[in-house]
């Protein structure tokens, strides 16, 4: 498990007066720094290995701008080509929101998916999380 | 259905340069209007009857930055006190990106579900359609 | 004097109920699109010849979720190898926010400054406005 | 002085590879943070007490994603009513970005701006830095 502990911007709220759910997809793409760094150490961009495939998120509770968050990251899927991040978001040890993010491991110049690489896998396999 | 089209922001782009997984749903909750207008014509905040409680995403191909996009909007399922909305992405006549999001009619001051006013379901129903 | 109509998104909102001030450079940077295809009509991100050295804003009313805006762009100052942008958004027939962008006509491979070729020189001039 | 050290995310670039200028007033904004307790220690949103009246950002070198941030705060003028507030954004220990943001104690009831009260304005002036 990866865990990341932030605070809610301002700029992250709606008029709703709590946090604007596209909020979320940002902080978990942020979040899944810890898993790119698995297949790209120095994060270089131009041998981005990764496309986003799907995303699901559900929310279960409002969060809010006043207090620290702790984003949670696992993989709860690992396939030949793709795998899935399950991620959580928790306020006030309270489980908020939950969702699942299928990304495919991907060269950008063929435009095609290529099998994970066999040490890879294996630390990705570290991480794993089947959530009930 | 109700259609918006727009054209995409030099700031949706990421270092991929494509246009960003995080610009889809500030675009979809934007092309959301037209329903949110059905269940409240002039937009008072103060009033807001709708949550969040799930969206899925899948992105089929890579949008990007110069050409101008098209959202399709469609109910798809219609509860007692909540409804799923149906959305498309189009660019040069592909569809990019399609999605789902899970809407409740929600009072922020009790904060409970409520049922759907049947002239509001009427108008739901006029946008149902049901993707293959 | 270039000309863009747009509805501000409920993700342009934030706790205050008003539209956030972080909206505003997305929003005039979105604006400025005509004056980056003066340079590269095609906007080719390859080739991009332009980077942003300076902005000052004024936000002289709050903006607000419910109605249309019009941002109008103008060229306030035209040098060797940079030029100011003037920008507006208006609301409800008011002027709510105004602002310059100092921008740079730069290549990205040698990262260095180059003059604004003559032809591209007469277009922007084309869109002159001192504001007052 | 305050200071905020945090890491770019992935949504922060755009299509140049580089860190979006549209970043920076929500990474500015976001740093603020320790100011607005100042003024309210719970940061309750129903009796936010500032508003934004202009913003000047000066972009000295290009950020990008791979490495952390320190965001540096402090207040360069104190008046009656509003305040300015100075800012930095440092990376691989080189300046990047400046900008100051004039604030104005303001109630959103009235709609009017008031004098800032004596106790906050001596903490404010702890924190004092005229940038050269």
């Amino acid at each position: 498990m990866f865990s990341e502990k932030m605070k809610p911007r301002f700029s992250d709220t709606d008029a709703l007066g709590h946090i604007s759910n596209t909020a979320i997809p940002i902080w978990f793409e942020g979040a899944r720094d810890e898993i790119f760094k698995l297949f790209l150490p120095d994060l270089d961009l131009s041998k981005w290995p990764l496309i986003l495939a799907k995303t699901e998120i559900e929310f279960h509770r409002q969060l809010y701008f006043q207090q620290e968050v702790e984003i949670k990251t696992y993989i709860c899927k690992l396939g030949n080509a793709s795998f899935q991040v399950y991620q959580e978001v928790w306020q006030q040890a309270k489980k908020c929101v939950s969702g699942t993010a299928t990304m495919v491991n991907f060269c950008y110049q063929t435009q095609k998916s290529q099998a994970i690489d066999d040490d890879i896998r294996a630390k990705l396999s570290e991480h794993i999380y089947i959530p009930s």
